[in-house]
């Protein structure tokens, strides 16, 4: 095991009817702004939720952030917020509208342009405080510092990470996903497993408690997942996927390993160029990935195969393909298909990425062996 | 799964060489006291590695907490913090010493006799902040907010619990279990056994995710605890215990779950009362909670025996009964006898523990069905 230093202070409020106790966690004299995305809130009922439980507060709106969070939409909140004296943000949504909350929160605390967080690697010097209303088990947003935005202008999709954005509260209740469609809940799922795959499928340093924690969420993921789709108000089944989305990426797993992160990376600019789901690049990426990468991440596909998808047969080169099988299948059986030509996209979709990632200098992987070459190896494996 | 709130704060600092960077976590105008026990903390360099780490710092010293720390003992900290105006507490050595050190941090601030919050529940107003260097797995102290606190002029042993002890750091190096004495690995492991099988071998409540991580913990400790006796000084090994037990009682398996703890209830007494150490109590007692309160627990067994032991055949009795009989033998495995007469005790040792209980009115475990008369039956069975 790696050494490592980490806390989590995340407040976790979950289960059915919690987003009666917002108001307690939150300042009675703040300012809130509560943000959220196209308006499903106020078709499922959590918007009047919210509403009730803030009654008495002052509380101001802010809707329409995007799926892929634009940093435009993010700048115009920002201004809202300084005209408002906004001191709270409330995030009513899945991981896109904490994602875009997240960035609002830290803009105004950073010289110059804030778009300085995303490529720069500038750090605000304070943020807004945050709580969360989560009603869409997918990014772990909810219990991490980490947020992913979009520039709408430049089709740029990067990623920030400050302690200063961790939320103080995440409110998780399984029923505000029930209205969710099919393809939110499969892209949720991909997602969720993706997130363990990159903190998990490296190589081994001996982390059994990091490895079986790892492993039960992937088994989670493939029993619950499927169950998800077919009876969508089953409780039981959605308080596993959501707490298990969250555990996916609130940092505990990926202490003391290895990390990847190469799938995410070549996936942004997929949905950055072509506007695929953020989950669809992963499913098509994460196979690809692993085949090319087996040389490296073998132990761990194998290891993986065995414990959470019963792999037992075989030599080493068949386990590791029958692992790879298997994975692919299930994120089929999510309803998330995993080839580039499913989507529209030919061989010729893939220099664009290439280039991208070239022209940023991006060699990816937990051993940084993923240069451009391997990237057009992986999506010419993926059309 | 049930609902539930919960947070964890703790940073935990994991990993050899780690005990370096305590000055970091410590305000650098604190006066520090720190804490330790019977001395092997001057025996196995860690004493050292604490002064050279806190050099030029204003640092105190406290040792002699014993195990099953005393009331009596704390209470002279609680002058030394007072007379030399101490405002921050180290505690260096194992859950006893930290368990200790944790009453000493608020004791003060409580009204009238500190007792108080051991038996009545009085909370404490605040507490002296505290940061943690652990030499020993087993109790989970290091991140959490509860402590075990023995009276020895009425040889009461009770606990509580209270946000404000919980520490703000801990360090975990590995490297400082390796002079640990077998009898005392082994304690260890069947305490981190047994926390998880406080929240874990109840009733079902289909909550997926805390179950496998229970069972992954229960894993590890049955691969890892006897390799730990074997090789002392395997660092990937030793690893995997200190996480392991961290994890049994930080807090998160038991979210969403129900809990039971009649294991340590019963145990506590049994140490109070016959000087037994507190992993031995629990190696007699869970075998005995299992068997007799079968009826509700059945299934949870089951599950462990499948998932944790490989228990796949026969029907429910036999399963029961192997997975029993495999916890049994693991617990001996790890040098750690499972039965009073193993101890010199007799059956007249059981009524003594009974009259105990009963005489505070403890009806115990996940459903408040162990009365005294069950402590009985559980216990003539573990003569």
């Amino acid at each position: 095991m790696n050494n490592f230093s980490f806390s989590n202070s995340v407040k976790i409020i979950f289960g059915k009817g919690s987003i009666a106790k917002i108001a307690e966690e939150i300042p009675a004299d703040a300012r809130v702004l509560m943000t959220y995305g196209g308006g499903s809130i106020k078709k499922n009922g959590v918007y009047e939720q919210v509403k009730k439980a803030m009654e008495g507060r002052e509380l101001f709106e802010f809707g329409g952030i995007e799926p892929n969070p634009h940093f435009e939409t993010c700048m115009k909140a920002v201004e809202l917020c300084k005209k408002e004296k906004i001191d709270f943000l409330l995030s009513v949504g899945g991981g896109s509208v904490l994602d875009g909350t997240k960035l609002i929160a830290a803009a105004q605390f950073v010289e110059g342009d804030p778009w300085g967080i995303l490529v720069e690697g500038k750090q605000p010097s304070n943020a807004l405080p945050i709580g969360v209303v989560l009603t869409l088990p997918a990014t772990g947003s909810e219990m991490n510092s980490g947020a992913v935005i979009t520039k709408d202008a430049t089709k740029e999709k990067r990623d920030f990470n400050s302690r200063l954005v961790l939320p103080k509260f995440s409110v998780l209740d399984p029923e505000t996903t029930y209205s969710l469609p099919p393809r939110q809940i499969g892209n949720g799922v991909v997602d969720t497993f993706v997130h363990v795959a990159e903190q998990y499928l490296t190589y081994p340093v001996g982390a059994k408690v990091q490895d079986r924690f790892a492993e039960s969420i992937l088994s989670v993921l493939v029993e619950e997942g499927p169950q998800a789709l077919k009876t969508p108000e089953d409780y039981e089944v959605r308080s596993n996927l959501m707490w298990a989305s969250t555990w996916a990426l609130n940092g505990w797993i990926s202490k003391g390993v290895p990390e990847d992160w190469a799938t995410h990376m070549i996936g942004h600019e997929i949905t950055a160029l072509y506007g695929l789901d953020h989950g669809q690049t992963l499913a098509i990426v994460l196979p690809g990935v692993l085949s090319v990468m087996r040389g490296e991440k073998g132990a761990k596909i194998m290891q993986m195969g065995e414990r959470v998808f019963g792999v037992s047969e075989g030599d080493e080169a068949s386990r590791i393909e029958q692992s790879i099988a298997k994975l692919e299948a299930f994120f089929v059986s999510m309803g998330v298909k995993t080839r580039l030509s499913d989507y529209g996209l030919a061989e010729d979709c893939i220099e664009p990425v290439v280039k991208r990632l070239a022209d940023r200098g991006a060699v990816l992987g937990e051993n940084k062996t993923i240069t451009p070459e391997k990237v057009r190896e992986i999506l010419k494996a993926r059309v």
